[in-house]
């Protein structure tokens, strides 16, 4: 297992910089009046592709010699992910492989198709998924992208939180979502050395908190069958992420689905950004537990903003 | 008539600086290729009060003397134009009182109070608003600050183009809704300065097209009741607006409410921001004439992003 460094997160933004942008940070005096915490959004949501997961992507795609590239890509995702690897696979003009349980939503699907990323459909379980996946590698030779136990994506996804620190003085915590641990592996990677006193704090949905009973546990606890409205957070940690998560993350908190509804809510009405539910958990959390947050300086990471507008959660019945 | 000058601007901008926000500006490849323009979205629904009217509010608020400013100022507006007025006048420890017909939705009215504005409820008619707001003003001696119809209030939306201008390069147009003619009217007077070359283009509902016909007759025309989802841009141009959009405006063009629909939802999905359906009517007209904008370098205002989130227009029956 090779964990990733400081200096590799450096030499990814390098690498990455020319194709991800650069996300602005918003703020709200009426969520902070709400906590009693300076809060600051880092709005990940404002990438091209929708999600922080462009970061990791793009640094596993352009770090690959020309020799490998030509050969492409491969993952097994049905988020954002797919649409990440696909959108750099296309920025360097490479082929991108991506198995999709058939029941992935039709918008996904379209837009892994829209960056020119090609799609095997599987049936929905594990068995099922790990079969189509190594018959499209084996047939395409393209190299394997984890969604997010990959050191090349932790130290992808660890590029936001060096941008963030910059554009933020004196953050006392970053809170971020926390499913695999891929974003708050990275974010764990980077203040370790250019923030310590920054706490990492990661946000987990009650109904998916398999990271929540690993770290109380001190072992990976895997989820049978989670779910949550949160999608985004529905797979457990792996060994690289653990290995972040169990040696810098502070705490652990917890939402549940209504919580998880209230603040996103909450969000597109102040914030006026559009975001993912998965991207509201951090939120819920400041909210459930204000005495942690009030008076500290708070930066929340927006993971994505890719919905369905036509069934919004809290126009739906749970 | 007073007509504001570019310095009166260049004054606003200095008086309101402390107050408003710098709003960022938005890009999406995806519309890019969609429109064959190089479009750019200054985000003013990211304001505090989310909208651009905060501008106008601010700079009339704390231009008044002391003596002035100890009685207050006073309004009647129904929408954005109240609660940045409740704002501005918060923010200088003043009263503001405000008229709005009892039918005005609720959230609006709590606000308006979140701010500390006074609502006094009238019958929805012009001639109680006009009875109740001339009873207000004589009780309380506020200074009336109209929406849009006034120098202070254009001098202030105008500081909106000089941050857009230094943000982005070579313009060839700004596309801004039209309603009263506020922020137009402001976007010409700076531009006639400081951007001379970039065209002023006005984006309008065709069910309230009533500055178009205007713009096409060579004098005012008012509608009568018109109706339009864009519920920011129902009112009619007025002297001092009528003087920008007469000598300024390049050209007015229409959507119906479909194209202001589908419009809105396209750019929740892919700049995955909260705005008013009135703030995508640019847009909508950048969509319906792409001879006009093609291979040009086009700024959309993106005026205010105060919604009901229950009621999205593309989940309702029209």
């Amino acid at each position: 297992m090779y964990i990733p460094t400081y200096d590799d997160m450096l030499s990814a933004h390098a690498r990455i910089k020319p194709y991800i942008r650069k996300t602005p940070v918003r703020t709200s005096d009426y969520l902070d009046e709400l906590t009693g915490a300076k809060l600051f959004f880092k709005c990940e949501n404002f990438q091209e592709p929708g999600a922080f997961k462009v970061r990791g992507a793009t640094n596993a795609v352009f770090g690959l010699d020309d020799a490998q590239a030509a050969q492409g890509v491969a993952t097994h995702s049905s988020g954002n992910h797919a649409s990440c690897l696909s959108y750099a696979a296309m920025k360097r003009g490479i082929p991108c492989n991506v198995v999709m349980p058939s029941t992935a939503p039709q918008a996904k699907k379209d837009t892994v198709r829209r960056y020119g990323g090609k799609i095997t459909e599987c049936a929905p379980s594990t068995s099922s998924r790990e079969e189509a996946f190594a018959k499209v590698q084996a047939e395409s030779g393209g190299d394997f992208v984890h969604p997010y136990n990959d050191p090349r994506v932790i130290a992808g996804q660890g590029t936001c939180s060096k941008e963030f620190i910059e554009q933020v003085d004196g953050l006392d915590a970053v809170v971020a979502p926390i499913g695999g641990g891929g974003m708050i592996s990275g974010t764990c990677l980077t203040l370790a050395t250019l923030a310590p006193e920054t706490k990492v704090i990661a946000a987990e949905p009650e109904q998916a908190d398999d990271a929540y009973r690993s770290f109380k546990a001190g072992h990976i606890i895997a989820d049978d069958a989670p779910k949550t409205i949160a999608e985004g957070l529905l797979v457990p940690l792996k060994d690289l992420t653990w290995h972040f998560v169990s040696n810098h993350v502070s705490e652990i908190y917890t939402a549940s689905e209504q919580e998880i509804i209230d603040a996103m809510k909450l969000i597109w009405k102040h914030l006026r950004i559009v975001m993912e539910p998965s991207s509201a958990v951090p939120m819920a959390t400041v909210l459930k537990n204000p005495e942690a947050f009030k008076g500290k300086r708070v930066g929340l990471i927006v993971t994505g903003g890719n919905v369905d507008l036509d069934t919004l959660p809290w126009l739906t019945t749970p």
